[in-house]
């Protein structure tokens, strides 16, 4: 790589001062307009980077938005992220994305190269299983507004859009239980993510209301990947009595719990009924088409990017401060793999 | 957004001049370890947004790869990036990413703003329909290397890593040719895209090959996502004689062709043979299983980033300059969507 350009060799290009240079990349108002021209002609065919663009400077803005996820290898993310740049690209912003692979060490270096990248706003969907959000200390004391997606850390001052996990786990539990099953498994990932222990609190909650004992036996918490269905499907079959619903917390995971259901002869969802979580595109084309609850994926993406822009452009900048959570609706649809009655609820 | 920290700021904190100031940041020999170690601790706490970090000064290194993309929502991509960040991860790298939404304007803006982020590195799979690649000049001139992935454009110095479209699609329309199709259409996304171009080559030369004149009517070029399959069939079923055989550019799309096609009582593959592209997760769930073209795009993200990563921790950095092109295999797999005879092939 080569040496960096500084002010000094953007100086010695024009023939002028590095003070003037400086003065006329920080918008000066003693430097004439020519000059400046002149200058920033150089220092960008020089190839100069800047630390603070002057356009920045002037409007304090990068017009860029950081955004951290967990993993962008999912369909859930994919879609909120196409949501995101809509109305980022909408109001003349654009994205830098980074990845944590659910490890809060890469979190935070992802935070600190957003930082320094000069980000206008984070949005953050929290990795793994921790709640602390020190790293991102250096926005809160440059007032540069962070927002939660999806996975909001509790007892803090930000604010989070999410859906109402436990709400969404209880319904889809009642309506498998309308359907007759008398012993349901509920898969799901780490319980240590506010995500999957508020699903299980909608799962427990919903046996109680009809009367069942919660069994902790029918809980599996396990990678929900494409290959999770075997693994699943296998305990399952270990059970006795034999389970006859599934709640798995992701489609792709449902889908994959189908297939090798579907190729060991047991019949869904006549033997076991399925209902899957975020209304994927794989739910509509396995057969049968999957229950599963419809979680507003692109929406939350324009929701979250809509009010962080919002605070951004706004002059009422506490309006933000104010919002603790925006809950976005979810809602059950109800497909073959889990109608065992012709006339369902 | 509070006000910009600056070693003015610093210098008043510590109760050093500017200039120590300055020279402790930049890691000049001339301030004591204990004084620069105090001016690094109070920069941290300020809040201080160094433009190059010194720990990246001494080694001229951000740490950071920037990655852009067409769409992040695709299986491939995710699936490419998956493989990228494994191996940044394992060498302390971090990404960034940014999606160009096939727009070359905004693959203009993600170009600068990881060229002022400083990435140490570039990856990029091109926006749609051009070869101009005079944005990168600014990496090219300060040698910042740029390497392109899946999309690579034609006729420059830059290392492209790819994978033959050309000899993919040929082995495709070969097998659907075998399988007895007699009219064979291939559905694709823009053929202003050297991808889909040079996959429309294999498709005519095939034909070609096996004495089939080719007919501009049996090519569709149509935005491939989840909804192409209705427009697909909708076409198709307007042609005669109807299309046996049926090609299509990605597995979301040929998964949709199939539901489009058993909704209309259309047998897959008596009536219409299916054979997709990438081999997707959707590829194996939906029934028929989709014969499809193993595209490596795990594999790919892997390559890319090693060669990336080699040619910044190698000394002898003419390496990647030497390279032009990183083929990977790809091949042709076959399953029930596409197999009409007993003993294919």
């Amino acid at each position: 790589m080569k040496k960096e350009i500084t002010i000094y060799d953007i100086a010695a290009n024009v023939g002028l001062s590095p003070t003037t240079v400086s003065r006329a990349l920080s918008n000066h108002p003693r430097v004439h307009e020519t000059t400046r021209k002149r200058i920033m002609d150089a220092a960008k065919s020089l190839g100069y980077q800047s630390n603070i663009f002057a356009s920045s400077l002037r409007k304090r803005k990068s017009k860029s938005i950081g955004v951290i996820v967990p993993r962008l290898n999912s369909p859930f993310q994919s879609s909120v992220l196409a949501g995101m740049e809509k109305i980022a690209t909408q109001s003349g912003y654009n994205l830098i994305i980074s990845q944590s692979m659910e490890s809060l060490d890469k979190e935070i270096s992802n935070t600190a190269i957003m930082y320094n990248s000069r980000v206008d706003g984070l949005l953050v969907s929290k990795a793994g299983t921790t709640d602390d959000i020190g790293h991102f200390q250096p926005f809160f004391k440059k007032e540069i507004p962070v927002l939660f997606f999806d996975r909001a850390p509790e007892n803090n001052h930000c604010t989070g859009v999410v859906i109402n996990n436990t709400q969404a786990i209880y319904d889809a539990t009642e309506h498998l239980i309308k359907q007759g099953c008398k012993r349901i498994v509920h898969a799901l990932g780490n319980l240590q993510i506010n995500v999957y222990a508020d699903r299980l609190k909608g799962y427990k909650y919903a046996l109680m209301d009809h009367g069942f004992v919660f069994n902790s036996e029918n809980v599996i918490s396990i990678e929900l990947d494409e290959e999770a269905g075997e693994r699943i499907v296998k305990k399952i079959l270990k059970m006795h009595p034999r389970p006859d619903g599934l709640l798995v917390s992701n489609d792709t995971s449902a889908a994959s719990c189908l297939m090798a259901l579907k190729k060991r002869g047991i019949r869904v969802p006549q033997d076991i009924a399925i209902v899957g979580f975020n209304n994927d595109l794989i739910s509509r084309m396995v057969e049968p088409h999957l229950s599963t609850v419809n979680y507003p994926s692109y929406h939350m993406g324009e929701v979250a990017m809509k009010n962080l822009i919002n605070h951004l452009d706004d002059e009422h900048e506490e309006i933000l401060q104010k919002t603790n959570t925006i809950t976005l609706r979810s809602e059950l649809i109800i497909r073959d793999s889990s109608k065992r009655h012709p006339d369902p609820i």
